[in-house]
């Protein structure tokens, strides 16, 4: 048995997210069962964290635990055959016993993306969300700022979690403006949600909703009555995992 | 009845194509029966031309001859309720009786989509055409140039259709290259195929397997053997249509 890190790209259009679940189908249920495949015996993959029901992953990361013929870097190739057309193995290395996806994970970087239009666009719709208003991104640049550096991050969590700790620290927290509105946040780990949560937290502020006094607020623990609205889960797209 | 130029765009992934067809489920004909629903009696829709099957539209035009109460800056929204998510009328304006969504139209503007890899990427290949070996796009952006100005491009044609003339002008035709190779082509019309034997032909060149003489004879009427293949429908989007 050897233990493989894996680099997965899927669509997460039609998932019910990176975990498996009760009832849906998850990307890791779909990896597991193609690597069953091109394995003898057993096969178990972690990933270095969940996505959501409908969340992209560009560069997701996995171990997987499984004995294979098949060497290292045609594991790709031959599990890809047995992959729909949504999910792709796009690197395959082994590693020591002491590599795990999620506990040895550095960082992780997000993309959150937005159009301004009154009316759907198809060719963008499946990767960005749409906004029927222009906010003021200079303004929303500015209070991203605010995020940057160690908080608590306590009002930027979706109930329904358990964690032992709410601090997080951002590394990394851009806004780019053209064609779409693009997000792009690097942290040494997110809580539930928190990434759509700081994006509608954002966004309000761009529309001139909310304070940027409001904000700092919420970053210091606060209740989460004072963030904003949880953006849709199309718009975001887990971009890479960081290892040292 | 009134006479109203749409601008369409849809993603062609679930779609026999644009126009029509015995088996298979046509943008024309879902786009028609959403029509029908905000209007009264019979509903006419004329495309622009013809987008084969998979192939994407960013700005297909269409006109539509029929009676409804709701005002042409309203029916994009009245419609779009009806229509499915690949699908949306992005603007709608009433247009004189003169007007032909085809006759009247005087340049389309094509974009092709290519992306280098070995293994497949879920979130460029819905948009784009996966090859896996680099092409020469200096090369590429060389010969690129022999197509523009007014040439028979019989050789460019797949077979099976019927036209009356095979000369058509070309008026641009550049290749970017970044994480996507893109190229971008506007001309006075295009016959069956011709954008995606272009870009088949182009890439050979970039491969080194095809001469620049090769692509110059073929540029002169001559044979469909000199030029190269077609590449796949998926790459393809019919960008914008130009009238007066």
């Amino acid at each position: 048995m050897s233990r493989y890190k894996l680099v997965v790209q899927y669509d997460g259009t039609n998932y019910c997210g990176w975990q498996v679940q009760p009832n849906g189908i998850s990307v890791q249920q779909v990896l597991t069962d193609a690597l069953t495949k091109i394995a003898v015996g057993s096969v178990k993959v972690t990933g270095s964290g969940r996505t959501d029901s409908g969340v992209h992953a560009r560069g997701q990361v996995a171990h997987v635990d499984m004995t294979t013929s098949v060497p290292s870097d045609k594991i790709p190739f031959a599990v890809n055959i047995h992959l729909p057309s949504d999910i792709s193995v796009l690197t395959a290395v082994q590693v020591d016993e002491d590599f795990h996806a999620r506990y040895s994970a550095k960082a992780k970087t997000y993309e959150y993306r937005l159009y301004v239009s009154k009316v759907k666009y198809p060719l963008l719709d499946r990767y960005a969300t749409r906004i029927e208003q222009t906010p003021d991104v200079q303004k929303m640049q500015e209070v991203a700022k605010l995020f940057i550096g160690e908080h608590d991050f306590k009002a930027f969590m979706s109930v329904g979690s358990k964690v032992e700790s709410t601090v997080r620290t951002i590394y990394e927290l851009s806004i780019e403006s053209g064609e779409q509105i693009v997000f792009r946040i690097k942290g040494n780990g997110f809580l539930y949600n928190m990434v759509r949560i700081i994006v509608g937290t954002i966004l309000e502020v761009g529309y001139g909703k909310k304070a940027l006094d409001t904000v700092a607020q919420a970053l210091q623990g606060g209740d989460r009555k004072l963030a904003g609205k949880t953006t849709p889960a199309c718009g975001l797209t887990l971009y890479s995992v960081d290892y040292e």
